[in-house]
């Protein structure tokens, strides 16, 4: 039994035409951007896709054009993050129809849930889901992380596949795959900071949900398949790679928003996709952008 | 120009038959109950309704029945508060179309924004709006509290007509009615936490929406009075009454959710309405519901 | 049985020539203003005091020298916070030899202590300490607040008597005055926040050690006397002139640092005392002491 | 111009007799266990070695003796981390003449500092210091952090030697080293949780201060040794043995203080020095020392 998903599965930025407008030209140019770039699946409708900020009708719409431009090529998994779990099992119909691969929540992220009514959110949810289940530990945003005691539970259920850790907090990331090892080989580990792909892909991570590989697919696939043949100097190298892009591309806003506005204005400016954002965000003004474009140019990311 | 809303509006439990099914009756038993409490509103779909929980369908349901028994007696204020603007936007305007009064908003819950992008959300929220806006500071679910500068910015706007303000902090409170004091007579200023309602009102605060005047509507709606006519000993009196209420009742469960479980719980067992909770919470057990029901009969609080 | 501390017990800044070095005349002044102003009592070292960042050395003479400027006209209470109990002993050992009333901690405040672990410390404290003990709550500063189960441990401990709270969370402050109030009519229950001092005391609370009382006794002692005395029309007034000096004389600066660099560069330029401050914080500079010595003279006060 | 230190060196713990009485023959023990281990330095009062909760004349006594014990054989750096800048001095002024190779300091941790406070702290501090400085990066207990500009402003004073990060963040870890890349290579990078020796080291930083080599040197040698060299799968399988001993030993308590518990307990069982805990801390009981005592033979950890 190996983990299902592998290698680098980029979290799709969502790109918009307008408000509650998908740019569809633009999704397709990115789709097949990343499908040449070697990824080994998308995520759809994750932190980084804004999910949250879309209309239900937008999240429909796009999962259905995502699956018909990917066509079968890599699979897709599709965040179904809510804090209504009918609405969750809703999106997770749809994109079972749409044939998507999987589906990944994090936990509900208005109330602030107690472990134990944590892990009675996913029994609850797990019957409702016509497809596997990926967890998405996103602490910082969701206010609750999947214990030991529930991710425990998790792993005795068939139906999840494995954990997404956005934590940043390797040591987590490290006893949670260390809960798994003797029981679900098959479990996929994959880390949200590209900035920790080469340390947790060396350790025996599965490999990386980074933004990032939204704007350089390649380098990160490189650095996945560095880390996992054990070739530490090359690794370091890409990984170096990897933090100058962070440097220069997810810290010229001032908060939070600044990683997916950074995305959104390079993928713009390289003439891939529109660059509108999801309320509560705007795009860059253009002193902001004129910064992002000497960045791409000093990283030497080009169409 | 005095205050738009003044008094008790409680914030209404959301009666639930079962997973996205309303309890029809026990909603009707519920808004009569509390409109013979003698309260000025009702606000619903807010935290303690479990608003983030439910689908939009029964959302969309809830608004129409709930104003539909209200009838026109008192106002009816709407939760609109989401993570999407669209969504947002299709609510206030189902809400306006079914004759409610205003509609109330915190911030955006999954992003944390900054406070600039506050503002700009609340500037793209605003004409979206059939009806006039009451601002909802729950910092402690939102991640992000509306700062003076944005609280100054939207006294400029003449469809935003107060501040509910569920941060426990009443240095907060009294610095945000400080700013509107010359500016804006009109605006309404409430407080969430009821044990801090004597406290607001004795100093000027225009009301509460408190929880636990599903329960008992007539303490609430007595105790506002007192301290409005400041009456300071029946004020305290009447305030350690909510106190013993809020010790009783919220206490019984481990985590954040015990206060909204705790009033589910009771009204079952006054008979009013389900106790059905949304998930990720389930309703008390038995060993809980005892210890309730003891305390309702500790309290004197019958139907 | 009656609460022994009740009033303004100012939080004495601690008036500095350099570092390392007290501000001795200035520290006479000051305690001469205090008493002229009606407080009815003297807080030294407390976090207002700046006690964590000066000298043990120090920290010793300034209780020498309060206690002798003071002489028994009112009682003083000595801050011995501090992370290490042997030495919160030594300094109130040292308290006891100068004439000091009470001694006051907060938890120890590097290492959080879960709550058990908490009341071990007092248990463990208690024995050493010669003078009655305040408890101080500041979970801001120290991470931990005491836990309801801690405080009905402390109100069967006959040496301990009362609870200031600095918490800023007024159910919290109800909360434990509820627990005590049939046990211990004796605890004096006082709060830290000036800005709540007038909602407090309304309710039921003893006084304040309200950081402002050091600029401008006389306010505080009126306000605590209207409040205590039910006359709401009278606190609510003198309420409002706390506020306006928290607004103009404590948000001057950026940092946390703002209320106590806002109170000692005020006495600076009343000629009451000198304005340095201990590392790691700096005294304001000229373009900021300008600003408060224009909102001095807006406030009206003067020497 | 390379890194001055390098490889493991421990974060002593304080072997205590009694309160205030240092475990002497304890002490000499321990040592003798760490330099025999293959240690390349001591790091003594820091939190493991529950600086903030011991007397002022108990860390002299115990700089004193330590460095005796070690005699020049590794370097001994010395924690100064106060709140008092005064008694930071004080120690440095003590650990200079006792021949220790250098101080560490993290923020003052009662007050948080605002980033340009934090700087001036450290501009003041560095004259008083007759040695180099390390800084000790510990948000979680000292509520700030080093930020970036913070540490840029430290790369250009020579007398500042490198970087403790034990914030568990490896993003961070990674920005600062970069920043420091170019500039200084003679600084040390140097990780604080013993979870991420191997990941950091491989990615190029230097070593570790990892509490769990108090217990089992050898073990933390090899892992640095095997990261340091390259070799990934001898250094997955060490850092493995690294997790068994962190989830054996550190998990036993309820609390944040079951970490040095557990290693003092640990140390105890096998004869090295006495468990006794500095206030507000208790040592195990005899339930919680049998668990310790089982999974130390499981570890096959011995004398």
């Amino acid at each position: 039994m190996r983990p299902r998903y592998t290698g680098i599965v980029p979290p799709l930025i969502t790109p918009l035409a307008a408000r509650d407008t998908l740019d569809v030209a633009g999704l397709e140019r990115l789709v097949e951007r990343l499908v040449a770039g070697g990824v080994s699946g998308l995520f759809i409708l994750g932190t980084t896709g804004e999910a949250p900020s879309l209309s239900y009708r937008l999240r429909r719409e796009f999962i259905g054009r995502a699956c018909r431009f990917v066509a079968g090529r890599i699979p897709v998994l599709v965040g179904i993050t809510d804090t209504s779990l009918v609405e969750s099992a809703n999106l997770a119909a749809h994109a079972a129809d749409c044939g998507a691969d999987a589906v990944v929540t994090s936990a509900p992220y208005y109330f602030p849930s107690g472990q134990p009514e944590l892990r009675e959110f996913l029994e609850d949810l797990l019957p409702e889901l016509p497809l596997p289940l990926m967890l998405y530990n996103m602490p910082a945003l969701t206010k609750t992380s999947f214990s030991a005691e529930v991710v425990s539970w998790a792993l005795q259920q068939e139906r999840i596949a494995g954990l997404k850790d956005s934590s940043g907090d390797l040591v987590y990331f490290r006893r949670m795959r260390r809960l798994a090892a003797t029981q679900r080989p098959d479990w996929s580990f994959l880390v949200g900071p590209e900035e920790l792909l080469a340390e947790s892909v060396l350790l025996g991570g599965h490999g990386g949900i980074n933004g990032g590989a939204n704007l350089h697919p390649a380098l990160y696939v490189s650095l996945y398949e560095a880390a996992k043949a054990g070739d530490v100097s090359r690794a370091r190298e890409l990984s170096e790679q990897v933090m100058n892009l962070s440097e220069a591309i997810y810290h010229v806003g001032r908060h939070g928003s600044a990683i997916i506005k950074g995305l959104k204005c390079s993928l713009s400016i390289l003439g891939v996709c529109d660059d509108f954002m999801a309320a509560p965000f705007h795009r860059f003004q253009e002193a902001e952008r004129r910064v992002i474009a000497q960045h791409l140019e000093t990283l030497g990311i080009a169409r």
